[in-house]
């Protein structure tokens, strides 16, 4: 009657103990019989395992930041704080959780088409990087830090004239609220160095979510060669270029995981015969998903199976208000199913074709939309994959008065 | 070189002050100078004036309920049960709140599809009506009931074999994990008569926000049809029958209000031609967003004026994470305008074509596109329309470390 539809890939290398998928070791039934449901579970072991693989793809002289919009939970935070060059926020709100989880100030960059004074006065008495993405932010920044008697560290967020090819939100190439126009990067810095401030170099973003090497690839080339560009123009070495981030992770059937060695290679090539102004830049990738989403599962129990006109519908106790993106509400246009399984029958083969939802009074409340399980009873824990970012926090938590799922992180 | 968008239809009715927007006879910017931006505001003269206006046009038996979802703010919440014959709740933490504001259990009616046992308890021990979406989930309340000496109070939600055409939300009409399918209600209602419970009636929900008085006043024959369909099965009348909402608010350009005149003088021939089973029993209207929408206000301050390749946008402290359905990004195909305008030129003759974004470093983040104002400054106010309903609760607050916007009730 209704078509089957297949579910996202779910990524390899999970274990799994007596028949159930396990998260670090744990089954997920006792994870939710100890925390409740429903629950976030990010995985440390994943978390290392992932950042271990990228660093030994990438050159070696290449810092790798964390953009903590992608999950900002504190032990995550903290943990990424370990592992990273760089912590990239997003607000001064991100500004304050960063600081509280032990990062470095040095470390520190700040981006955001719209920082208010309060959030440009917190980052420059803090002594973090900011990315002006406005020759008006610009004056306002150097303003705020003449008031203070302070010396702003200040980076030029360019809105860059090419895009990320296949990335799942473009951030180049076109009209933008963020960073600025190429042709505005010069005269700018000159401002930002005839006030005494110290200017950091160029922060460059053009997509996110790709998982073509070949595209990635060919933006780092085009990015590079605008550093180039620009800092000629400016007439000084930058100190810093972030190169932007772009490496996605595969949601939906048909996906394949970006191959990082490949544009590891690439890049290595591109690092050495790089052009002379550049040649004492330091270089930084930007990453949030693809560093922390794999590492995260959603942990939801069903409270009721039904039949409705012939179709089966698992009703479980979380929902859209902790997986937005799941559901297929924010920032798809066709409806697709992330990666989901029955985690507490992970290893029995699928034998009925059922949808499962939140616990929402809306149709919106979608997790899964007809796709084959193995036939699941009430009690039983669905698992999202790929919750590790943009999950928690990226829902609207208080819908319906639900209130936030329980995060942990386990080792 | 980019195509010039219309915002939604502003609704009619609002004053200006000296060239402002003004709420209850308040400057726009007076409420950001003395609240802060971003701020919801909610009328209660614009709360008042539509419930009243509702009750005129609809007959005089009808209760209207107020469905709390669509904007729980406490405040607001208080006012409407003073005005309100009943309210809706969706959840244990909707339950807390109702009773928290004031709301006699009594007049309260629970329906959501993922009930947990805590909240089955919870509803049960304070005598609130829950309207039972499943067998199963009878099964559950009953026996919840028994353990604790009480009687529940429920009543039955029916998945209608029909749904509200042109409704935003089909909610009936297919297989559906909403309610139950007609074939199943009456055995449901014996089992709960059989254990001495009692069963307060039917609660049909064919779908929301449809604005075509026509569809509407065909959707409540039909439900007033099967509710006496399904009573002659059962073999009892029903004390009470909600015959869902439906009634919608203009959103986007080409939108019209919903007659309500017409769908008044409808539904009171209904109601006055009765099949016998049902002269008895008590109907009522559940609505959410055509009482709360059109009374709220979404303000948010300009903090950068820019260009890029040629288009300006407005940027904003505001954004995405306290308006996700106006940024486009809930529930909707097509990206549309929400009624929108520079609440502190709100006299001034549009000047420009302009993009209104959030203050997100997402693309995602987007108020109003490409839409004619009048040329704003930074310190501006932006104001966004039919902000009272899915606003603040519907939205990721905490995205990128924002956190929630400012609420206030002004008389």
């Amino acid at each position: 009657m209704s078509k089957v539809k297949p579910t996202g890939p779910i990524p390899a290398g999970y274990e799994s103990l007596d028949g159930e998928l396990a998260i670090s070791s744990v089954k997920t039934s006792a994870l939710v019989a100890e925390h409740g449901s429903p629950l976030f579970v990010y995985s440390k072991s994943l978390l290392d395992l992932r950042m271990k693989s990228l660093r030994s793809a990438m050159p070696a002289s290449l810092h790798i930041h964390y953009a903590m919009k992608a999950n900002p939970y504190a032990p995550v935070l903290s943990h990424m704080i370990g592992l990273a060059d760089g912590i990239d926020i997003a607000s001064g709100g991100e500004l304050a959780l960063a600081l509280k989880a032990g990062a470095k100030a040095e470390k520190i960059s700040f981006a955001g088409p719209g920082k208010r004074d309060d959030e440009l006065r917190a980052a420059i008495e803090a002594g973090v990087t900011i990315n002006i993405e406005s020759p008006s932010e610009c004056d306002r920044a150097l303003a705020i830090g003449a008031e203070a008697g302070l010396e702003p560290r200040l980076a030029i967020r360019v809105n860059p004239d090419f895009d990320l090819k296949g990335s799942g939100m473009k951030m180049g190439g076109g009209a933008k609220p963020f960073g600025m126009d190429v042709e505005l990067v010069a005269p700018t810095v000159h401002e930002i160095l005839k006030a005494g401030a110290h200017w950091r170099g160029l922060h460059i973003f053009a997509g996110s979510q790709a998982l073509k090497a070949e595209a990635i690839i060919e933006t780092q080339a085009q990015t590079i060669s605008l550093a180039a560009r620009l800092s000629e123009e400016i007439g000084h070495r930058p100190e810093h270029v972030n190169l932007g981030g772009g490496f996605g992770i595969p949601y939906f059937p048909g996906d394949e995981p970006v191959d990082v060695e490949h544009i590891g290679d690439a890049l290595r090539k591109q690092l050495t015969n790089l052009p002379d102004i550049l040649t004492k830049t330091q270089f930084a990738l930007e990453l949030g998903r693809y560093l922390v989403g794999e590492a995260g599962f959603y942990l939801t129990r069903i409270v009721d199976r039904k039949e409705s006109q012939g179709e089966i519908f698992l009703v479980t106790d979380g929902g859209l208000h902790h997986q937005l993106a799941a559901s297929g509400n924010f920032g798809t246009v066709i409806r697709r199913n992330y990666p989901a399984a029955i985690a507490t029958r992970f290893d029995q083969p699928s034998d009925e074709v059922v949808s499962i939802v939140g616990c929402l009074c809306t149709p919106l409340d979608l997790l899964s939309d007809r796709s084959e399980m193995p036939m699941a009873q009430v009690g039983d824990v669905v698992v999202i994959f790929c919750a590790g970012a943009y999950g928690a926090t990226a829902s609207p938590a208080n819908f319906l008065g639900q209130g936030p799922a329980k995060e942990i992180l386990v080792s």
